[in-house]
Parts: C-alpha cells; sequence; structure tokens
C-alpha cells in the first residue's frame, strides 16, 4: 500500500555516521532512507546576552537545505537575506527538542550549535536532524569531557524524532517525500527515552482528524522513536 | 489554586465585539480575559501568483504585537526590519488553522487577510486570534454576499482554538500569563465544531509528558473549543 | 461646505481615553473623530548611546498603521522589513514635538518610548499621535513621580498639534480624510501651551498657496490648538 | 553678529555650475558658499506602476551624502544597507517641491530622477539641492526638446528654496554650519517665481518660536528666494 | 618542507564522485585533499530578464560554506541575511570560468544554476569548486541531450582551476589550509583544456611579489591544471 | 586603431587635484582621462574588534558610483539597501590594495577610512581608485604628522594600478569605456613603487589568453604603473 512497500509501521533504513567532517565537535551525517542531513555540534565558550553570568550554558540550532536538496531548486536563503518560515519554524523545534535531554548548569557557561543541513530531501528533514542533532550533540559533550573541560556528561536523555501520519486513510509511520505529499495528517513526535513526550505538532492537512486517529498516531509514534533510540545507542556504543 | 482562582476546566471571560473598526470587510476584538487581539478581514480581489488563473481562493494571516502590549516593551518589528521566529510561526499557524474551514474553489479566486494585531497580551494571544480572527472571516463572507460577490458562503465549519497545559501538576485550560510562563507543558490546540482536529502543538517545557498527561489535556481541550465555538455563534447571530 | 458639516473653524469630536491598556506607563486612546491612534509611553532605565552618562534623558516616538486601519489594506511594515518614508517622517516629527516639551535634565538618565499605532485612521494621524502622545508621556511623568523615582515632573509645557488646509479655498481646521485627500493645501502646526510654535510643516499639493493664504491658516491653528491644549488638561485633571 | 560676517538678510556666494558631469541630461554642481552639491537629472522612458498608461509623468529625487562630505566621517547608507530617517526625509521634500514646478500630462509618461549628491557640507544642503536640482531638471527639459522628443517645456514656474531661522535672538537668511548647529529655529522655505509657498517647514530647536518671529523669517525667505530665482536665471541664459 | 609532505609541484588526493544526490541534473563531490564541495547543476528552462527572448542560455554559480566546514563556525549567512563580500566574489569567479567552457547559443534560452557547498574546508575551496563545478555542468548537458532537450553540447572546452602561491620562498601549487594562512602570496588560476587562461587572481599577502615569481607561479599552474583535466575527464569518461 | 588615437602603450591624460574637499584628512580628485573619482581619507582613532588592543592599524575601503556617473542611470545603492557584487569586490582590492603600502604597527592603532566615489565613469575606475587613493592616505599620513600624532609616516612605498587588455588582438594600457566594453581580455594589476606586484586581475571576456598575451600586457602594466608612480610623486611635491 505504501509507494515504498513499508508496512504501515515500518521505519525507513536508518544511518547514523559520526565524524563525517573533521573540524567540528561532533559531527554526524544521519539518512532517513534517502533523506540525508549533516549535523554538527560546535561548541562555544559564551553564552548568549540573555544568560551571560548566571553560570548556565545553552543549546540552539541551525537548519538549511541546500539549494538542490529537493526535485526542483530553491532559492538559496543567504542569497536572498532572509530565512523562510519554514526554516525559522524548524530550527527552533530542533533546539527546544534538543535543550529538553540537556542539564544546562552542568553543561556550564558555553553554548552548542547544532547545524543541520539538508543534503538530500525525501521527507522528515526535521525528525532526521533531531535524531542525528542528539547524536552529534552527544559527541559534543564526548570530546568536552576528553578535553577535560567536563567531568561528567549534562546529558540526561536521549531525544529522538519521527513523524506519522494518515495516509490514504492509513496511520503509518516515517512518511516519505511521496507519502508527506499527499498525506491527510502529519504529525511530528519528539520524545526521549523515558518514553515522555517533548513536542507533539499535528497538522490536519487534507480533512480534520478525529480522536481516535490522533491517538492510533500516537502510539504508532511511541514505538518508532524506541527504535531509534535503538539506533541511537548502537550508534554512540560503536567506537 | 491557579492565580486567577479558576477552576482547571474554566475559560476566561471571552468577548467577541465585531465591527470594532470600520474599514475592514470583517473587524473583531476578541478578548480571553486580559488579552485582546483586534482582528480583521481584508479581502483582495486576486491571489498570489502561485494560484493565478486557477480558480481557487486563498486565506493568509499576518500577527504582530503592539510594543507595549507587553509588561515590558518589546521592539517594533517594522523598525528592526525583521519579524521574529515566533511571529512567524505563529503567523503560519493561524493562517493553516482558518484554510481548514473554509473551501477555497467557492471562495474563487481572491484572497482573504487576517491581520491579527494584539493591543494587550496576557497569555493565549495565538488562540484568541485564530479564535477571533474565525469571526472576523466570517463577517467578510457575509460582507461579499451582501455584496453579490458570493453566493453562499464558502464556510463549511467554524474553527476556534484553546490552550492547555500542566500547571503546577494540573492539567488546566486556557492558561493566563502567570500560568503560562510556570507551565511545566503547554499545547495548542485548533479543532473545528464537528468535534475534530485540526492541529495540536505540544511542548515541554520544564519536563516531559507522559501519554496520560497528552491524553487529558486533550480532553480538556475538546471542552474548551466546545465552549468557544458556542461564544462565535453566538457573537455571528447577534445583529 | 465641508463633507462632515462642520465649521471652517470646527475641530472634530475629540475624546482622550487614559489607561486604555494596562502594561504601559502611560496609555492613552486618542480620537479625533473616526481617527483613533493608541498611545503608549514607556520608560526605560537606561539612554541611547550617545547620550550615555551625561544625566540627561532623551524622548523618542515610533508610528505605525495597523494594515487595516484605512479602506484598503497596506502591506504590513514588519513584514516587508522596512519602514516607509512617510513612517519615518512621521514618527521623527512626534518624537522632536514632545522633546520640546520637557526638561532633559529633569528627566534623567533615562528614556521614554511613545508608541503610536492608528487603529483606525481618517485623517490626521500625526497631529491626533503627537496630542494623545503628550498626555501618555505626562501620564508615565506621573507614574515615575508616583513610584518615587522623579520629584517633580519634568514637563514644561502641554504640547498639542492639529492640520489645517485649503479646501476648496476656504482655510479650514482638523482635516478630515475626505478634505485631506483632495486639499489644495495642508499644513500641520504644532504648539505649546504657551502659545509659541514647535513645528510648522505646510505642503501645497495642487498650486502653491499665497502668503495670506498661510497667515490665514497659522491663524485657525492657533485657535484649534488652544482648544486640544484644554481637552488634554482636562483628560489630565480627570481621576 | 553672524560668524561668517554676512549681514542678516545676505545669501552666501551662489554658484550654478551646469554640464559638471557629462552622462546625465542635466547635471548641476549647486554651490551655496562651501555647501557642495551635485545635482543629476535622468530621463527614463517609463514611469512607476501606478502611474502607468495614464499618459502622465514623474519626477523624484534621491540625495546623498558622501562619507566625507561632513567634519567627521559618517557611516555609507549603502554599506549599513539602510538608508537613515535624515535622507528620507530630504528626499521626499526635494521630489515633491521640484513636482510643483512641472506638468505632468505635458512631461508625458516618462520619469526624471533627480540625484543630489552632496560632495561638502555646510549647512542648507537640502535648500541647495532644490535649488540646484530645478536647474538640473530644466536642462533635461531643454534635451528632450532637442531630441524632439517634447515640443514644448512642460516646466510651468521656476523653483528654489533657502534657509531661514533664529540665530542668537535674530533673524538670519541662508544658515551656514555653524549657524545651523547653534540656531533656536530652523525653517526652510521652498517657492516658485511667483512668489507663492510650496514648502514651509519650520522647527523649534532650541526654544518654541512666536507668531512674530514666524512672519519675520517668512518675510526673509521671501527675498532670499527671489534672489535666487534670479540666479537661476542667469544660469540658464548662459550658454 | 611542505606541511603534507608533497613536492612543490604535487596536487593533493583529487576525488570526483558523480551522482553525489540524486535530484540534480549534475551532482558531484569533489575533493582536493581534505577538502570537500559539493557541486551540483539545475537546469532552468527560463533565463534572467536581460536575455530574455534572445535564445541565449546563461551559467551562474553560487557558493556557500556549511557553517562548521571549517576550524571554527562561522555565523551562517541566511542567518545574518547577508552573503560576505568573500562569498560574493568567489561566486561571481565561479560563475565567469564556467561560462567561459560554453557557447550560450547552443545552450539555447535556458540558465543552469551551479551551486557550490563547502561540506569541509582545508584550503582551496574555490578553485576545487570550479574544478568539480565543471563536471558537474558536463553531467547535466548529458542529461538535457538524454532528454532530447538538447541535440548536441553545447561545451566547447573543460574548465579547471587551481590555486598556486609562494610558501617559505617556495613556489608551490594547491596549496592547503596551513600553507595558505602562512603563505606569502597566494594566486588562483582557471585555465581551459587548451592551456589558455581564463582567470588569473594574485594577491600578495606578505610581500609584493617580483615578475620572476609570478612568471614561475604561473608555470606552476599551467601543469597543475593539466593533471586536474585529466582527472576530469577519467571521471566522465567512467559510467 | 584605438577609439581615442592613443598608442598602445599610452596612458590618458592623469590629474590628482589635492584637497578636492576641505573636511577629510585627505581629499584627491582623480582623473583617469574622462574618469574622475572622489578618492577622501578619514582618519578614526579606533581600530576594528578584531584588532582592538593589538597597537595596529588598518586601512579600508569603500567604493560607490554615483548614479548617474554611467551612460544610463544605475540605482542607487542605499536605497536598494545592498551593495552589489561587483562594489564588493572592488572595495576590497582597493583596501588590500593599500594596505600593501603601510606598516600597520608604525600607524598605531587608528584606522583609515579611504572612500572612493565616482563622479563620472568612463572605464578604470578601480585602478584610478586606487592610484588617487593611495595619494590621500599619503595627504592623510601628512595631517597626522602636522599635527604631532605620528613621529615618521608610516607608508613604505607608493601603491599604483593600471588597466590592461587585449583590445582587437592587440596588449593596449589603461582602456577607456568603448575599450573595455569590447576587450577579449581585462587586467587589473597593483604594484608598488619598488616594481613588484600587489595584485594581478586578469578575467578572458571573450576568448581565454595564452601565455604570451598574458606576459605582453603585463610589461605593458609594468611601464604604465611606473609612469603612474611618477604622477603620484610630482603631485604629493606640490604644496
Amino acid at each position: 500500500m505504501r509507494p515504498s512497500g513499508r508496512q504501515p509501521d515500518e521505519l525507513r533504513t536508518i544511518r547514523l555516521t559520526r565524524r563525517f567532517t573533521k573540524h567540528a565537535e561532533g559531527s554526524v551525517l544521519v539518512e532517513f532512507g534517502d533523506t540525508r542531513v549533516l549535523c554538527t555540534a560546535s561548541v562555544e565558550e559564551s553564552v548568549p546576552g540573555f544568560l551571560r553570568g548566571k553560570g548556565r550554558g545553552w543549546v540552539t540550532a541551525e537548519y538549511g537545505m541546500l539549494p538542490r536538496s529537493t526535485g526542483s531548486r530553491m532559492g538559496r536563503e543567504a542569497a536572498r537575506g532572509k530565512q523562510q518560515g519554514r526554516t525559522v519554524e524548524i530550527q527552533r523545534l530542533i533546539g527546544r527538542s534538543l535543550r529538553a535531554g540537556i542539564d544546562m548548569e552542568a553543561l556550564g557557561e558555553r553554548a552548542v550549535v547544532i547545524d543541520c543541513d539538508v543534503l538530500q530531501a525525501d521527507g522528515g528533514t526535521r525528525t532526521a536532524s533531531i535524531t542525528g542533532g542528539y547524536v552529534a550533540l552527544a559527541d559534543a559533550m564526548t570530546t568536552l569531557m576528553e578535553r577535560g573541560q567536563l567531568k561528567r556528561s549534562p546529558l540526561h536523555g536521549q531525544v529522538a524524532s519521527v513523524s506519522v501520519g494518515i495516509y490514504r486513510g492509513v496511520p503509518v509511520l516515517d512518511l516519505d517525500y511521496p507519502e508527506d505529499s499527499e498525506a491527510e495528517t502529519d504529525m511530528n513526535v519528539v520524545m526521549n527515552d523515558a518514553g515522555a513526550f517533548i513536542e507533539v505538532q499535528g497538522t490536519a492537512e487534507g480533512h480534520a482528524f478525529r480522536r481516535d486517529e490522533l491517538d492510533a498516531m500516537t502510539t504508532l509514534a511511541e514505538s518508532g522513536i524506541a527504535e531509534l533510540i535503538r539506533h541511537q545507542r548502537e550508534a554512540l556504543e560503536a567506537s
């Protein structure tokens, strides 16, 4: 039934390639099927003005799509001098989500910027960004511990994300682009490894969804994220 | 328990004042307690480029806060030359929500802009904007019918919105600013008059929320929106 | 002769509603007939860089029109990323005019921002803004005295403003939109309560005006402003 | 009494050098003493969108100061990405003033842009710009007639401008920078060769000015502009 | 002598990976040692305004660095709302260089945009961009021929680029970042496969360079580019 | 053969008028034939952030064209809110070139801004800007010495620039606009008075150039710059 032949509750092939580039404290290429996002974590020994002198750290995210990561070329945001509303929305979501997994006082007065740049898009770039961004953040924390700048990791839980939706009347997990562009409802869910919710964003595209559909999508997301949490753990345990 | 003395499932005093200003096709002052938003609906006999010649209409929204609608003055976005991320996010939400209540082919090749300008903020400005914006949109449709530009209303359902959250461990309805700034979780829900969901946006502020909390908040939103739908109907039925 | 049936030297109905919103140190809704402007005065305990450490204060103004305050919708300046030339001109005029009524050393090293947001436009928004902005400024000074931050008011005179023009060959006072859009000459005058001039800005729209017309308009403005000064005083004396 | 030793009613040395640069249809270097402004008039065979197809022309102006035209270097507006409020105000004034001297229907559907670039500033750059801009505009009209694009000149009157002010209690004509920075009141007046007023902009800098001071300044401007009109005529009559 | 142990006339390891992403008409990952740039060629069936209706095509380039492609994170240009001067300079160079290899009339009225996005920087990103961008352009032309939109390739020569410089007194080929940041002189050369020059840009960083040094660098560039031309040919001949 | 009748190795008439305006520490009108650029040098007693506290100075340049310095009017960059790529490229070149002639430690912690504003363009504005900018910089250094702010000049060499190109198959010196717009190759060369190269920027416009053409152009530039160096010296030796 799904264009890809997947089962309704089946994720795409997930790959998390650590140390994809050499400069960043954390650098992860995350792949959800054909969606490929390069997530880097950059540590800066200063915080934004509103936090200065408070002994607390900060995590923020920026998101971008390479102009030809998509089927038809999109204008380069740097050239137009403006980030689109969609971009702003997504990078705010990624930042909020990852901040939910870290203890800002344990991080200390430093900032981590998670850059999520989409090399190839095929649906689900924001959920891939959160899932891969968490791994980059974890690697950056390890780097700080190895350098002796942190005694213990300020992370207090894993964070991962997946999309769910109603596609041709059926709740499905991890929509790819052909599904996403046709789905009646699309919901992005962010959870931690304790099975609790960090963010739920559901939007009716075609027709409004009923309470039972909301519940079914939520349940599907719970199982998908549990699997992504395992993928993250395996990637981080590999040397 | 709540700073305002309200019950957990109690809305603030809701007021919908139609024809608040004289130029717009629809002009509504919506009040959720001390939150006051002026919503105007402006009809333009043209559509954005991507819709031209397709016989379909468009509804979009813009949102702004007067600089001193808040406790401390915010910089004017027009003077800074840029809308904030939060503004962009909110106006996209308002537009998407209201588009879910209207048949674009029945609207015909014209655009409606819903401007939501916050005169005074006390929490819940986006849910008030959607709820009041719908009434302004309905008035604009009536204006078009009175002018003979539309035979029948293209609206196929009412749209209203409310926030719910976990405040000091208890699920509460329609948070005001003192609650909002302290809540552990905040969720904005948009529904139609058939009891179906148009948008669900839940964010863990303090700690991640459990599935049972998500379910309790959703249920609370369902009852609150049903009441807002009645307020809208009464306002629209008044002459 | 005038579209509104007013006498040439007759003001529109003037209303000054204090405490229109609750957050600002001064908040006044000013109405010149159907023109309605919300003027708020916000006190900030710092001054622009060029004044720092000099023991002197500053008053500045910002002006905006809600997109549908006018007959046809104007683009939102925040969305276009730029204030129009007209906006810049008007807010500079409001700021200069109000600074003429206050002793900057007595104000001390703090800034007051007067925000003038037009809810409904029907001609004369800049003169209404100055007239209402003065009352908001006065309320903010009272607030500072009540809080014990100022011993005495730094205001040394009232400031009010009105437009005059040549409409169908006759000098008239306080033009509304139908007159303004047809007037041959339009002049905005700002004066203090000692009957002296703070600003005179006359523009020939249709044909250049003669010296005797200039003199007649000036005389008309003197009497109109005297009346506005009385309105301000009454509003401020009310509890 | 005046720093320059001039009489109260004495203009600075006025020079109008036509054909100062070779590309523009009109190119005039105007000097009011040490104030030097290059005014060019550029003809374009199209009009702004709001005038298209109406058979009428348009005249607009742009103003700029070279960064080191002043005593201390000002930031380059092109580099900052924004024109200052003062710049916008001045170029709107120049445009409005020159439009008052031309018949837009006789001009036909074409636009003239008057660029006024200040090479050296010593007070009165806006009045010099208007006075020199008129001569550049006149030369551009002659060019169009010589090319056979216009049968007769669409100009129906000369336009010139001068500043007047109250300096140390005395009304003076054509203020230079040392006077301008100390003057209690500054007024810019634009008139035509019929002795009628096009624009009057008076601002109290130090103290508000009385009606008799306003009248004295106006009278002084009348005589100064009459003299500038003669300078323009002589310059235009020279080959 | 060189930090990498290379001979003065030795290129870094060159890799050209075609079809690196799936959406673009041409997509090449170019590696000059640790410098990795993703070059995509996007074909659009329209041309910029100044070329419309002339039957000629256009090739343009855009360049960007991912924020953490470098040792310390650079601000994202899209977020700052402005491309840096260096970015503008580089993308103009890439565009000019690639236009020199193509017959615009044979291309027909369509545009090709070459996007060069630096994933990892280690010196020479602009020369890698030109060298890889040519291969992406060639693949895009093949795509157009396969689709039947072009009968024959409009390319009339290969284009490649390399940097040369004076490092510790010795002319060296293809500088990496440690060399580049210390070099006294840096020169970027673009040539075609006929051994002729398209662009020469030499800059003295430390001390001005003598004529004999200029000649030695030029000779070094000639041999390096000949080798890059072979790499391009081999990559394009592989299936 | 050349449109101007000049010999291939003949410069246009060169004029360097010092003290062209009165405010700047150095102010030079440079003329290369009909190309006229006003170069001012402004000294500021502070340096950009990245140099603060290091005891070293800085020289930077800004470039602009008056809108009607050219045959058809160009949009004003300040009004468009953006400098063009070409402008950015040129001002970076001017700044780099002049920095090569000055000892930053001897200059001390102060900045010099060289503003190059084109009053009339006829080809070669960037080379004229560098050549005239050097004279303005030298005058500014003299001003600092006269004021006792510098003991000795921090300049360690003269800097001048000229263009060379291939025009109708022949290498020519100092191209004017008719040549420049038709040239097959255009090269800008910057050298010092020791005959060494500071910058070489050659671009094939029509067809790629051979090594022997590159060598011939370089030789032509060497002789032209030697002559410009003499012009600078004579201008600076005049009182």
